[in-house]
């Protein structure tokens, strides 16, 4: 195990009917709020007018900042400082997913930085300040409830950048896996296949004897695997979604790297291919992972044949290492298969005309991963594996 | 799944090294230092000169409570706040085990508690506010490093109670595992056992559908295993060491039990054996753990099948649950013997005579226990299986 600090001071307020303690928890924090949200859904399932009364219940003041869109924009994030400096804003509320929270934590950091927002993304370094952030969840996915991450892009720039700070964990997340009941079957899929992504490039790693650290993630594997089968079937399935709603909480809070290399290639060469094609990111991912999986597969199969005893019980029995490596790959492949979700860039009509081009913004600034170090021609190699 | 609350703000800082790093992070919340130690060892290992050096590099002013012993002392915890309040302490840092970080603890709380510091252990609710705690671990065991308890002797009253607050999470947590290269074997099962015994307690659940929170434990119990056979071979093996001190931390500090009843039924009833015969907590745990689990077998035998079949392997053929379950806990038994752990009750030369009085006390603030409610009878069957 490697030397690491590990620190989360995210308070998770998890369950049926918890949304209801959006008012008081937000009072802790002052009495000033900007409630920052999504397109209709919020309010098409009632948790909009949830969230508001517990807000009125706590007598606080609230301004709005909504349209955030997936991908969400610098300039919404511009539009939401003005309002916090303007109005004296104590707290900031995200009601959505990953991109309605990450907005609300780049305002939050932008409050307190001193410039416009977006050179918080482009300087050296990190914000280290930011009023507090409060988080209403609505989709298992990017796990943006309990980290300091936040990804924002610039239209103007064609530029897609994130900050990593402690600044920016939520104070609290109130996560009620009732309010994922209506996300549709493909965004579920998308979410799961995400939350897998965020797993696999923790565990795959060459540091040695983290029997913990991969122990858990095995868990969260195996528990999506058995849970994306039933929520299919019933996607009001309560324990269900609180599993997957869990698993994407603890998939991306730090826990599962700590003391080892993590990679992240595979969601950097994503990144290039929702950019440029504007596919869904879990679509992306579902495509790509098993063909980085085959392709880094050179760099060591230990790893890969742990993955296929301990998630899918591959028989060993007269196989080699490399075969119960693929067979493991293969049932990656199958699981995602058995959601509908794709598994070529055809699927997508994308052709070969762009990738190079694709591949060389991918590895603009350096080399990818650390399970096996990706340079272009690499990259490349892992996009015509996946036509 | 049950609906939660989860936070821990504790930063770890794991790694062989790290120790110097104890003087910048202490500066972080002041000048003026309680540095709170044990007996001799931490001198004989050479710690307490590594921590000094790292003080002194940041202009710290240190002042000193030590002679913390085992089950520490209400007295000790008024001298420390007499100190604090006297020398207008900022922050106190614990270097050693459990009995010395939960004195810093109760010694933090006691600097803001208007009375004496034992009324914090009686009265109703619990201390919201202590001055900041640091800790430098030398013992994985009792998990004191991550969560927010502390127990405490009052040898005048005859009591050992515990205060569990946010307020005293330590703010941060020095991980170095070589500092436990030194821990002598007996000691070092002790703290094995200690660990496992924390993670049986919130394992074994009623709570339907919490395959995380399961998995999660069940790794946990199978690094144990393993690594204990290596660290009693090789007292100095880094990462075995390392992921004993992981276990430890994460065995308590809030996320095993997210979502589920927990029991501590079996730390109650070890509890009074301790308290009459003075023997260490990790070996009663040893003896009584398996009685335990034998003994709440008639509330269910799922829990107990999977954990026979996912931490031991137990082959299930021809087995009815039953027969599955006893097989599991025969291999705890094993497992346990296996690091010299004793067995029985007579291994320490108790005998029956006061086993009634301990049942009685055991169970004198109400039945213990989730998993089967155990009444006074039901404890004193459990040490009769220990005889």
């Amino acid at each position: 195990m490697e030397n690491f600090t590990f620190y989360n001071s995210t308070e998770i307020i998890f369950g049926k009917g918890e949304v209801n303690r959006a008012g008081e928890k937000t009072a802790d924090y002052g009495k000033k709020v900007l409630l920052v949200t999504g397109g209709g859904s919020v309010k098409r399932i009632g948790l909009y007018d949830r969230v508001m009364n517990a807000f009125e219940n706590a007598d606080l003041e609230v301004f709005e900042l909504t349209g955030i869109e997936p991908n969400p924009r610098i300039s919404k994030v511009r539009e939401g400082v003005d309002i916090c400096l303007e109005k004296e804003i104590d707290i900031v509320i995200a009601v959505g997913g990953g991109s309605v929270i990450d907005t609300a934590k780049a305002v939050a950091a932008g409050v307190c930085f001193d410039g416009d927002p977006w050179e918080m993304f482009t300087m050296e370094g990190e914000p280290d300040e930011a009023i507090p952030v409060g988080v209403v969840l609505t989709l298992a996915a990017t796990g943006s409830e309990m980290n300091g991450n936040a990804v924002i892009s610039n239209l103007e720039t064609e530029q897609k950048l994130a900050i990593h700070t402690p600044a920016c964990l939520p104070v609290f997340s109130i996560l009620d896996p009732v309010n994922t009941y209506t996300v549709p079957k493909e965004h579920t899929v998308y979410g799961i296949i995400d939350i897998a992504a965020h797993v696999f490039e923790q565990y795959f790693s060459h540091t040695e004897s983290t029997p913990i650290q991969d122990s858990w993630a095995e868990g969260i594997i195996k528990t999506l695997i058995k849970e994306s089968e039933v929520v299919l079937e019933n996607p009001e399935d309560y324990n269900s979604r609180a599993n997957i709603m869990l698993a994407g909480t603890m998939a991306i809070n730090g826990l599962l790297s700590i003391g080892k290399d993590d990679d992240w290639a595979s969601h950097a060469i994503e990144h290039e291919l929702s950019a440029i094609y504007d596919i869904p990111h879990g679509g992306g991912l579902a495509i790509l992972f098993p063909n980085w999986m085959k392709y880094v597969l050179s760099e060591g199969t230990d790893k890969f044949v742990q993955y296929a005893v301990n998630v899918f019980n591959i028989d060993t029995k007269g196989k080699s290492d490399q075969e119960i490596a693929l067979a493991g790959i293969e049932k990656t492949r199958e699981w995602f298969n058995s959601m509908g979700a794709p598994a070529r860039l055809a699927d997508y009509d994308i052709g070969e005309d762009k990738l190079e081009e694709m591949a060389a913004k991918a590895v603009s600034r350096g080399p990818l991963g650390s399970y096996k170090v990706l340079e272009k021609e690499d990259v490349l190699e892992i996009y015509r594996m996946s036509l």
